[in-house]
């Protein structure tokens, strides 16, 4: 077999045999093939793309190029969640402890973010102390002990997706389905959960901003999953304003906290009531999608979310206080109030450019090896509809020595479009449900 | 200007910009866009082509990634010959003496041959002492004093060229249009010839199988070079069979010998007859073509060509005796006649196949690398159409301690059709001029 041919093959439009992608993928992981091939081939798969079968090879075969974690140790059906990412998607900090809290074992690798603001990993890191670094058995030990643990996902889980992704990267080709599916579920099926809920977001603050390309990846991303034998359900969902009202990483923890308390976004809660209430019947735990709604939404209301927050906390030596006294999350030195120059109605609230704004504070990283101040970022004190007066704060910026402060604010101006007449309909939270 | 953004835009089918071109190209010569993100864009402009303006664009960038010969200082129009390349073609070695020894200075700057035999210079090298590498001065000096100078091309004609050609024949990105287009044109554009007779060869032994194809990239060349002011003529010519009867290196010297002395394949004389009469039109040293074939022939039958290959010899330190006495040429130890093995009419010679027997015994080179065994290869004793009795040689295979005898055999079993009944319509040697 020779790379060569491979390349070729695709280029003209062939299937790749199961044996060519496994050849590719284990050439490519090990060093034997080039970059400069492997791009080719990149651009040869974008443009003429792979059928399902192929997509699942490559699946198999990233998941397979590293360690796979042995979740058999951990009692009872374990589940796992995976956001193709949004801004201010607070979700997995809220959704993870309410879950773990019904009894459901929640394992979670996540990775560092690159985009607008941290990952799951980089807001973590900002409750003082947490650590996310674990063996597999510690990892799996406080699976067992709390039903829960948040670990960054180590380097040798799929290891050719890390590399493949970092190729893609700079080749200008992310943008393709089944390089995005199978990028996505090989991490998820090396990490071994029984079930996998996937958050793919649609709109103008995501990646995919075409509904029919949502769905797309969705689809092709639940056939991998259920055709390996994992439970897969991905929510087409929303992100064409913020889902929560932070963004930026110590304060999207603070709104997670909030959410907890029963505060916060409704749109946010709406969403993890939704997704909690799904992964419980992944789980089985639970007969009905009404029974699993309303375990969740007690443990909203009696605060078992909350304390299992604490719990993980705890577990991964953070400051656990933080539940309580929110003020001891790191804070950014300056909050500056960004008021509404006019009187309407909130017509719209871009979510890429509050997310690009919040990259320009240093919320998130450009390149991997940016550094995030997990202290700035944007809070909004509006939402689409509201009503607001001339002079009142839509917003507060959370900046550090002016960093980024005059380009967050000129992408605000154009983010916040406040209009006289009537309010628009906003947009379902929820498009639709993939099983 | 980001090489990302380049690579994007014709992933989605945009046109390049001039500016974008001389980037990518400027850029790849200092090493400063890396292989990969070159890769990726050369998979993407040959799965979304390039339009006549990139193309051109990316001929000049490439001849201007050097430095290109000031063929000014050299009297008269000059001319210059390219072919795609094929099996048994002999042309440049009879043509180059026919046309100079009419008084038209050719310069001749030629690359070594990846393929089944090697190029002009390999062949040219297979004669004594015959050198090949000149400064530019000294090339010019040669073509002012004997109107004919065949040189190794210098690694700083088109650099670009050379360093992205290897990359794509590990990229599987070589039979693109464009690519080929742009990579012939920007050598032949450096090395500043006013004319260029362009042999595009279609069938089995080329590199273009389909007529079509072949009249595309005939098209794009001519119109590359007419419009860079230089005067542009594309023969399509057939190679479905050999064009001469020999096929490796010193055995073509020895052939063109022939040929000049007015022996040797009929068609092989034809080809050089159409395209010297051709570059003598070009060179406007005749009124029409009807005078231009009577130079050529008369020079044929004159020895005038045979003179000037000895001059040309003679100049390029190579022993000029082998003119008179070809057997001075080096040849190999072994020479197996292949013989039939019934009765019939030549239905077929596989041109590729035939290519592919003189490479199994040394005569090219699969990798840059490879050394060439200038004395191995065929010689064909019988044409298509020809009658053959049982027994009767067929072809001599010019051998060294017998290596590649066995799959060269296996491989004229296959090439060589003998039917009993009737003979075949030939190809026509000539299929198409575009001027």
């Amino acid at each position: 077999m020779r790379m060569y041919d491979i390349i070729a093959r695709k280029r003209d439009g062939c299937e790749l045999s199961t044996e060519e992608i496994k050849y590719f993928i284990e050439g490519y992981t090990k060093g034997m093939i080039p970059d400069y091939q492997a791009s080719a081939l990149l651009m040869a798969v974008y443009l003429r793309g792979m059928n399902e079968r192929e997509t699942a090879d490559l699946t198999i075969a990233m998941a397979d190029s590293g360690k796979r974690v042995d979740t058999g140790k951990i009692k009872g059906k374990t589940v796992d969640k995976h956001s193709t990412g949004g801004v201010g998607d607070t979700t997995t900090l809220v959704l993870i402890p309410l879950v773990a809290s019904a009894g459901v074992p929640v394992v979670k690798m996540s990775g560092r973010g690159l985009g607008y603001t941290g990952g799951t990993i980089d807001k973590l890191e900002s409750i003082p102390g947490f650590k996310t670094n674990f063996t597999t058995d510690g990892f799996i030990k406080n699976v067992n002990k709390i039903n829960a643990c948040i670990m960054a996902q180590s380097p040798d889980i799929a290891p050719a997706d890390g590399k493949l992704y970092a190729l893609r990267d700079v080749t200008a080709t992310v943008e393709s389905i089944p390089l995005i599916a199978s990028s996505i579920m090989s991490k998820k099926i090396a990490s071994g959960a029984d079930s996998i809920l996937l958050d793919v977001k649609v709109g103008s603050g995501a990646f995919m901003k075409d509904l029919k390309e949502a769905e797309k990846l969705a689809n092709c991303m639940v056939k991998i999953g259920n055709n390996l034998g994992r439970k897969t359900v991905a929510f087409i969902t929303d992100m064409n304003q913020p889902l929560g009202l932070s963004i930026g990483n110590s304060l999207e923890v603070r709104e997670a906290i909030m959410t907890l308390k029963g505060e916060g976004s409704s749109r946010l809660k709406e969403a993890c009531i939704a997704f909690g209430s799904c992964m419980l019947m992944m789980a089985e735990i639970v007969s009905n999608e009404a029974e699993a709604r309303a375990i969740i939404e007690n443990n909203l209301r009696n605060k078992k979310g909350l304390n299992k927050l604490k719990e993980i906390i705890m577990a991964q030596k953070g400051n656990p206080e933080v539940v309580e006294n929110p003020d001891l999350l790191p804070i950014s030195r300056q909050i500056v109030e960004y008021k509404s120059d006019r009187t309407g109605y909130i017509n719209d609230i871009n979510a890429e450019d509050i997310g690009k704004a919040a990259l320009y504070l240093g919320a998130g990283r450009e390149k991997k090896e940016d550094k995030i101040d997990p202290t700035v970022g944007i809070v909004l004190n509006k939402r689409l509809n509201d009503r607001v007066i001339q002079g009142e704060t839509i917003a507060y910026i959370y900046v550090n020595n002016g960093r980024g402060l005059k380009e967050a604010v000129e992408l605000l101006n154009t983010a916040i479009v406040i209009d006289e007449t009537c309010p628009k309909v906003i947009p379902p939270l929820i498009y639709k449900i993939i099983a």
